[in-house]
């Protein structure tokens, strides 16, 4: 790292943490280069990497000031009506939303995924060329699940960065990350089985579950620490929970992050209930600050986590290459694997680890993640100049996905349909819970370049959520 | 179709449906010429066909002569022991005796793929570059299931050749057949139900069962009809039947076809039930004859029969693109497959599209055809050569596949560990059974290119065979 990208990082923790808050001004140059013993071109690029990241915006003759927010509140965490088990019956409403906002015109605020177009796509087509030309014919029938070497040994690197040293036969590939869930709640349920699961929790998760005919008992989740801990162990002494699904950075809708102490005390409380952790961490790579969250995997000494990662969010989505390490549990995913899917495509796997290799994948990762942050900046200046003030809206350190509580009065499933009527697709919030709750939740997604149709999208929906 | 291909399929369909015999002389050039009106010349093309298809050979100053085959008795079919419904438990068998095949030095006539070296990986490889180089970024996002448009109109196109006009919304492609046969059965059972299927069965059909926790039921399979229609409606009668799971051409292990009147006769019986038909279709282009032969499909008039196929035993093996055509099914099946892997690779669907349009498919089909046919027939005169006389083999018209009847004192499983000690793999018989039978038969591939070690291979199985 630069010595004015280190800087820069620094201004940026301390408005993350709220030190500089929305509207503060920032350190002069010629104070922050004497403070901190910086050349003042060094502070001056600083601040035009914050600029440009959204953080901060010159005022003339004033200085730098810390961007306007959002509604300085984030939603308060919601407590389950009731936390008993609940069959899941929610694939029809959510079948039908995503239906219906498949329309490539729509602007996407409630897509799944980032812009493609923020991907090395081309890039990528030639490792798909390269790696692929020359495949030896034998490789295409003996080189079955677990999947390619080259690619589990540079996923296997990447764990390895981030302090984790995983066997090599732990790591399955799989057909995105989704297949991977689906085979980790398998291996360690029976129909009929209790599963406990956040509230909000990410759509697929309850369709899993209602695929595998399991039961749901909702543990609420804070917008920033994640999982509510003590909720989770009253429930553990109270219910068979069978397997726990987490996501455990920038949660999928609310953007929480579950802070390093309290992964491991998440991962000491499921041990000693001897109950696994299915770790949903698809999001990983797309963080905002210095250092990649670390998983809870890495707080786990009895093989009971389940992590699950994809490149779908990160570089390929229509590629479907996901993996998992499933520690004591690998063999059984494996078999699993075997008899559903046999393998992932080898082609996309090969690109893959070549892209890996040679493509330049880090480079591309911090170029995303500098996109992400400054949109979602961009995303809540509009909030915060378009909705109305009692909203609160979550502020997630990586990811791309905003979670705004509107006020009670809003029905987020008529505000779908009338959003949608006018060319603006938004992720209700029904489509994230069991119980069908949050139900003036809304989910947005930051995670296209902004645009004036971006802004203009934004105003619509504020006008909509004025008529209710 | 050329003069003396026409001409040299006439006489194959003689030696085929035993007109001409095992050793039987071949109408003589002259004689031949004059009778059918063609030139000797034509003949002779004719007969050099035949001899490299591996179904005659000439002697000196005598003429043409068929070919010895294997014994002429084809196994019988074997009634299960009690046609009442089973719980499956086949799994770590089959998967102990697959992990000991991988070793690829191995004589693979175990393996359950065709040598890869018969398919056109390199121009494959071509299509994969150039249908991916320019992929709109928009696409891998938004052109999800039920999979690349212009695959599944190739795909409609081969349907409707065959006499097949299925509507396009009818298609999903899936990762190989056997996720599109695991997504078929789950959308039509519930953990718990009884499930018709044959005996033998593939075992990964085995497999499947025992995932979803369904029952089985055996019906018997005739080495060249197919599935027993007789005991099918008796169990119909009498068990709670939930779905049917046939493969009806090219039966995997047994070789059987069923005939078109049969089919016919099959899903008018299943629809006076209302019981699903799953057909596993993967082998449909691997056939002999002069016609594909026609899926029972062809006969559905309810949308009962949910037809999977596959590009894995005839194109590309490592891209695992496979299909289903779900009839009334469809959307569940779709929904189904969103909620477990979203869609298949991409990369691999546009470069299996792109090779359909532009690369020869059917100029490669017609020499896998001719090549699988010649195998076929050497492994049939080294059983005959090798082999105790009592030996029973069967004679499918297609795939790649043999299925032997050894003598009764053989423990097909004591000879697979034997072989594997001397470098050969086989597919022993209690694999393809949900209750273990078939104890003396075994599966043979013939899928690779003949050569030296294969004959060798085939003399030291017979020679382990002696020792029991």
């Amino acid at each position: 790292m630069k010595r004015y990208e280190k800087f820069a990082e620094h201004i940026a923790e301390l408005i993350r943490t709220g030190v500089l808050g929305p509207g503060a001004r920032v350190p002069s140059v010629r104070y922050a280069s004497q403070a901190h013993g910086v050349s003042p071109s060094t502070v001056f690029q600083a601040y035009y990497l914050l600029e440009r990241r959204g953080l901060i915006h010159a005022m003339p003759r004033s200085g730098y000031f810390v961007n306007a927010l959002a509604h300085a509140f984030e939603p308060p965490m919601v407590q389950p009506a009731h936390s008993e088990s609940t069959a899941v019956d929610v694939s029809e409403l959510v079948f039908s939303i995503l239906d219906s906002m498949k329309d490539p015109h729509m602007v996407p605020f409630g897509s799944a995924f980032p812009s493609p177009r923020l991907f090395p796509l081309p890039r990528l087509a030639r490792s798909l060329a390269s790696a692929n030309r020359d495949m030896h014919p034998d490789l295409t029938v003996t080189d079955l699940s677990p999947g390619n070497p080259n690619l589990r040994g540079q996923i296997a690197l990447r764990y390895r960065v981030a302090g984790l040293a995983l066997p090599m036969e732990e790591l399955l590939i799989t057909n995105g990350a989704l297949e991977a869930l689906n085979l980790c709640l398998q291996a360690v349920t029976e129909p009929g089985d209790l599963v406990a699961i956040e509230a909000p929790a990410f759509y697929a998760c309850l369709q899993v579950l209602e695929r595998l005919k399991l039961k749901a008992v909702e543990i609420p989740v804070h917008p920033r620490d994640g999982i509510d801990l003590e909720v989770l162990e009253q429930t553990l002494e109270r219910l068979p929970v069978k397997a726990c699904w987490s996501m455990t950075n920038f949660h999928n809708p609310i953007g929480a992050s579950v802070p390093e102490a309290r992964k491991a005390q998440l991962v000491e409380l499921l041990a000693r209930h001897q109950v696994p952790l299915i770790e949903d961490d698809v999001y990983a790579e797309l963080y905002f600050g210095q250092q990649a969250p670390k998983p809870a995997k890495a707080f786990d000494r009895e093989g009971l986590v389940l992590h699950c990662g994809s490149f779908a969010k990160s570089l390929a989505p229509g590629y479907r290459i996901g993996w998992v390490a499933a520690g004591r549990f690998a063999q059984k995913v494996e078999r699993l694997k075997l008899m559903t899917t046999i393998c992932a495509s080898m082609p996309a796997q090969a690109a893959i680890a070549d892209y890996l290799q040679h493509g330049g994948y880090d480079r591309h990762l911090r170029k995303l993640r500098l996109a992400l942050e400054a949109q979602q900046r961009q995303m809540l200046a509009a909030i915060a100049r378009y909705f109305p003030r009692e909203s609160r809206v979550s502020q997630p350190g990586g990811g791309y996905f905003l979670w705004v509580e509107l006020p009670e009065r809003v029905d987020s499933l008529q505000l779908f349909h009338l959003a949608l009527a006018k060319g603006v697709s938004i992720a209700p919030g029904p489509i994230f819970s069991a119980t069908r709750r949050f139900k003036s939740c809304i989910r947005l997604n930051y995670g296209s370049p902004w645009s004036a149709r971006s802004e203009q999208a934004m105003a619509t929906l504020g006008e909509l959520i004025g008529t209710f």
